[in-house]
């Protein structure tokens, strides 16, 4: 399958194409990165990407910002930020990458386990995740010529919290997160939120 | 208790106030048809709305647009809509609220059972649904003062279905989703989504 990663050098979206790139045409995209690139807070960008990529069988997508701090603290402008670019942003990809797909091709989409364990600090990333969850749920009801979408809801990976100074044991390896892509993308789940948390 | 109830004059609104203003106080609030009027999609709208009320013991918010339709066919202004108004208007209800909150006291806010149970046309109110009960479950662990905050998930209403012309035996009676608000209007939770299903 040809496959768009977007995200691609990230950590988790490292761990995807190296999980997948030996048995599918993968082509990676990220926001400054990537041969192609993406600001998937701007439709526009979204649309010149796909221009680029052309038609494909699945899009990946383990690509957005949403901000993490004290309620109190959070602005307008960092609930914004969330709902512009990790929300919205996946949104859009499915919106505008329906009629690049193949038929019986496939959206998997990133959420995260803030989403039902949110912790403080948590409440725009909370509501973004969750609200992507929702969203894909929906989504697959409408999805034309046997396309599926799915939502992977990643634990924190182990990398991560090392790379915060969080304790690592309550972690997830990142193979195990990009497993849980793979599942999506080679099975036939359709509007599954996949907890990848072991 | 002094309680505002937002969406006053809806159909779960009116019969907010019919179950709780024989023994608390209620501030009956909505867009147009109250004496004290808010567009929760307008901040600025919102803090004018607490100059009038003064402090209160409570919150209780049924009210936010969200537009349904074939995910092909909703805008951005559609998306922009829901995002705007029934979700931020509601994050934003909390944000300006606590300060506005006495010891203890309690916000109250609606999703609806789209979050988890989609529907052909939903995408943009299930994503709006799912992101407040993310949200909601994430605020609680941040409320300061013995504050708590619960959100309520309504089944559809008999007579709503029967406006739409859809299956009222489907539905649940609205004397019974009222009974979910009391309940976290009275009793001591926090955090929680409340199915006001059956």
């Amino acid at each position: 399958m040809k496959v768009i990663v977007i995200g691609a050098t990230g950590t988790i979206g490292r761990a995807i194409v190296q999980a997948i790139g030996n048995r599918h045409e993968v082509i990676p995209v990220s926001f400054s990165k990537s041969m192609i690139r993406v600001d998937i807070a701007d439709k526009t960008s979204i649309a010149k990407m796909f221009e680029k990529t052309g038609r494909v069988d699945a899009v990946i997508s383990a690509a957005g910002l949403a901000r993490f701090g004290p309620m109190g603290s959070l602005t307008d402008a960092d609930f914004a930020l969330g709902l512009q670019n990790k929300l919205m942003g996946q949104v859009n990809l499915v919106r505008l990458g329906i009629d690049q797909l193949t038929d019986n091709g496939s959206f998997t989409l990133t959420s995260g386990i803030l989403s039902r364990n949110p912790m403080k600090g948590s409440t725009a990333i909370s509501l973004v995740n969750s609200a992507l969850e929702g969203f894909a749920r929906a989504a697959a009801l409408e999805m034309p010529r046997g396309i599926r979408i799915n939502i992977v809801s990643p634990n924190w990976v182990i990398d991560t919290l090392k790379a915060f100074n969080m304790d690592p044991s309550i972690g997830t390896p990142v193979e195990v997160v990009a497993h849980a892509y793979v599942q999506a993308l080679e099975g036939t789940m359709n509007g599954k939120v996949i907890d990848a948390i072991k």
